[in-house]
Formats: structure tokens, sequence, C-alpha cells
């Protein structure tokens, strides 16, 4: 999805502040695995996303995004719902680490309350160093610069495809 | 360091919000490698840092720490001067990811701006998923999780040390 971003547009959802990991991947489905996991993702804040959700479609929200604990299902969940990406203020620090690891990108855009619900919007992460999100209305808004190496984990699918692609497979399979 | 958090003491340097990368790994330097970028790392802030810092002590700042670009050196810098952890309420979240990367610690501390200049506090890593900063005067200072897999990473000195010990060497050599 994000080879494409520049001339796809992508759906907004919109959320607030602080949006945790219960939230996400709510605690009572952990023990079910990831495809029984993401039916209830985001389910106490918009019941109807995970039904209406399409793959391409982006969040944003406020500061402090993927805030709480340390599961890694809450990335995992967006991703499985095919997100294409999160656009936040800010992020809890382990939830970038395992979102990147999952291959689910997250931009830093200091605006991305500015964005609005439904809107289509798009995605330029080929402006080297500068990556940012054309607003429906044309407004550019700036994003901190995603590393090539973490740009390439999310095309390759996360950093385990990434590492397959990279490292003999016996390697990964005995270690 | 960490392994005998327990009973070892820290002293606390402590810093504001928004202590981004060019102020740790300051972009004059950047060509000189990590003996060369060290001896300058908060010197805009604290001339004295790089020159007083003994190994062990904590770094004690309010939200943000670590924005900026995504250069490694800033994580390196202060693992290079010896510094034992970083305690903030939250980070930039690549930041985040180069820390533990490289071995250094980071908790994550709502708190953190309570701490005092010059004061001894200690840390509790070995309280099972819930880590703490306890502050001179004997306050508990909570702290996020952070999960067994980042924790190796620190004690192993970082990720390219763990991998050495998990993964035969010549994979890694040849990869």
């Amino acid at each position: 999805m994000t080879r494409s971003a520049t001339v796809d547009t992508h759906r907004v959802w919109r959320l607030g502040a602080d949006i945790d990991t219960d939230v996400l991947a709510p605690g009572a489905y952990m023990k079910l695995g990831i495809e029984g996991i993401a039916p209830h993702c985001l389910e106490a804040l918009r019941p109807e996303f995970a039904r209406e959700v399409r793959g391409g479609d982006v969040i944003a929200a406020g500061p402090g995004f993927g805030i709480g604990s340390s599961r890694e299902q809450a990335a995992g969940a967006l991703r499985h719902l095919g997100v294409s990406a999160v656009i936040a203020p800010s992020y809890s620090g382990l939830f970038f680490r395992n979102a990147y690891n999952l291959g689910l990108l997250l931009l830093t855009c200091p605006q991305a309350e500015t964005l609005v619900e439904g809107d289509a919007v798009r995605l330029d992460l080929h402006t080297a160093g500068a990556p940012a999100v054309v607003a429906a209305d044309g407004r550019r808004l700036a994003c901190e610069p995603v590393p090539d190496f973490l740009l390439a984990m999310v095309n390759a699918g996360g950093l385990f495809n990434l590492l397959r692609q990279r490292i003999p497979s016996k390697t990964l399979e005995t270690s």
C-alpha cells in the first residue's frame, strides 16, 4: 500500500488523544489470536470501526497514541484490518517500536488533529527526508522524517519479513 | 549496570522538556564518530555535562525527550558517556527505538519531572511488570512496564550484541 501512497488517497478515521492498547486490542479477547482480536479493535470508542474500516484507510489521532501495555497485538490488529498508517503528534515509544516491527506505518505529525473524519488524504513519503500528509483541502502537513530502514520494514511487511529476505532462512528457523 | 540497579544509586541530571537530538548529538560534530560527538553532548544546555557526568548517572527530563532527527548518535552519546538511564514522561518514537537498540535504558515515568538535580535515586526493574524510580525522599515513581525483550537488549549492551549471542557469528558477518 505504501508503495503507491503518492497517488492513492486514504480515508480518515479521526480519533482523540491517548488511544491506549486496551482500546486497540481489548484484554478480553487476547487469547483468541489476531483474527479474534481484530474484530474488536477500537470497539469501546467506535463500535463500527472493525466492521467498516477498509484496506488503505488511515487513523488520525491526538498525542500519546498506543500508550498502556506492551501488547504487540495493538499494532497487529490495525495491520490485520488493513490500516495503511496512523498519523498522530506522538506515540508511546513501545507502540512505535512494535508497529514498525509489524510493518505498520506511523507518521509523527504535529498537525494530525486538524485532519477531518471521512476526508480523503494523500501520503507523500517520497519527498526525501520530509514526509507529509496532504489534507483534502490541499494543506501539506509536515511529518517527522522516517528513516529508510523503517520504510524498508513497512514495505517488507514487518521486521520478520525483512529479515527473511536478508538472512538465510535456515538461520531464522533454527535460532 | 542495570543488573545491580536495585542496590546501586544513580545521580540525577535534571533537564527540561523536548530535549532534541541536536542538543544530544550536535550536528557540527557528526563526522567525528561517537568518541568525537560524546564530549559535546548537551553542551548547548549544560556545558559541564560531558565533562562531569559519571558512569551510572541518570537523566530525568520532561516530555518529548529525543525529538528531532533520526540520528542514532543522540542515544549513542549518552550510552558512550555511561549514562544508566533516561527517565521522562514521553519520548520520540524513533529515539525510543534507537536507544534500546544501542542498549540505553529509557523509563517512561509520568512523574519524572519531580526528581531533583543531584539527588541519588534507585531504579527498581525487578518488580515484575511494574518498574519504578525510587526518589531520594523515598517516593516510588511508577514507570510503564518494560518488556523482557527490551531489558534483555539493555543487559546485552544493545541489539547487535544480543543478536551476536543468539545467531551464529558467521551469519551476521556475511549478511
